[in-house]
């Protein structure tokens, strides 16, 4: 997915076909705001008036890296776990024992559809919190692309969330639901307003 | 730029290369909203449940066509108007002709690279506007897209706020630039409560 032009991908996002959806626009946005965090770092990274913070920056660094690697790879993560869903719910129906296993198949597959964009949300909380040590130590002439990182990952969060809850909506096991829910709100929880602060620290200073 | 691959432009945006940035992020994020109004309208039109909003939703489905090829092409636009600044701050500045040449050009640049994500603002808002109708009237088995719409379009309309912020400040012109700071505002005054009200619409209906 990650391969395609992003022309070609906006065009499968605008089109009737299933794929890609708002799971990879969250995906994509996620990626962005870790790519972002690494470009400020990259550029503040070396610079004599910033070597105090070059240490944690390096840190900041190699995890938004391993965080857009995860991102990027997520994009075709939502895409095959959305067609496991549709492939079970296109399983066979006439018998009782086709009729068990399809369910057996769809819930299987529910679960995999909760936990993909769920491990999505944790990886965009993950690129809020280096946004703000970004925005608060990152190379000022750049410090506008600490805030559209913030900006994007939080909405790459809360994007995601929307398919955890529809997803976990149709699970039968409520415990593996309730568990995921649970975490899904922890992550949200702050982001707002961490957001929000990210967002008025580097307002401050662009003005 | 729409042209290149995702992977290679979360590189390029990761890289310490100065371009791209944070405009063409804001830029993809109001692409990626458009797109996906676009998708809730391609599969709400056409199915006669929803019959009585076709019309409607043809109408706002050709709105966001003509807003995601604006929007695409602002990637592009973004890196060609962040270059010509550049391009004007390394003019020679040996003579007062020089000075005063370069002066100018810094001038002009800055113009253009205030108007560019103004003008990207702008069509993110009117995604936002888009998203709140098909939040609303279309198809409940793709509504959570509605939702990323909205965040995603939202994140590209701050993004690119924070781009005008900066070339406004540079600008001698304050008649210019306080024309276009009033504009911002008034595409930013209302944006944050239209776009919760929207999420809260879709979070109900996915819960």
């Amino acid at each position: 997915m990650a391969s395609e032009s992003i022309e070609t991908f906006l065009d499968g996002l605008a089109s009737s076909a299933p794929t890609p959806g708002g799971g990879g626009a969250a995906a994509i946005s996620g990626a962005m705001g870790a790519a972002l965090v690494s470009m400020v770092c990259n550029l503040t990274i070396g610079k004599k008036k910033y070597v105090e913070v070059e240490a944690e920056l390096k840190d900041v660094l190699a995890k938004s890296e391993g965080l857009r690697v995860v991102l990027t790879g997520m994009i075709a993560e939502d895409v095959a776990a959305f067609d496991a869903v549709m492939g079970a719910y296109a399983l066979p129906k006439g018998s009782d024992e086709e009729k068990a296993a399809r369910a057996d198949r769809i819930q299987a597959a529910l679960k995999v559809a909760t936990d993909a964009p769920l491990a999505c949300c944790r990886a965009c909380r993950a690129v809020i919190d280096l946004s703000a040590i970004v925005a608060e130590k990152g190379n000022l002439n750049v410090i506008s692309d600490a805030g559209v990182a913030v900006l994007s990952a939080h909405a790459g969060l809360r994007s995601s969330a929307l398919n955890v809850y529809i997803n976990a909506k149709g699970l039968d096991d409520r415990d593996f639901a309730d568990e995921r829910l649970q975490e899904l709100e922890s992550l949200l929880a702050d982001a707002g307003a961490l957001t929000e602060k990210v967002y008025e620290v580097v307002k401050a200073k662009v003005n």
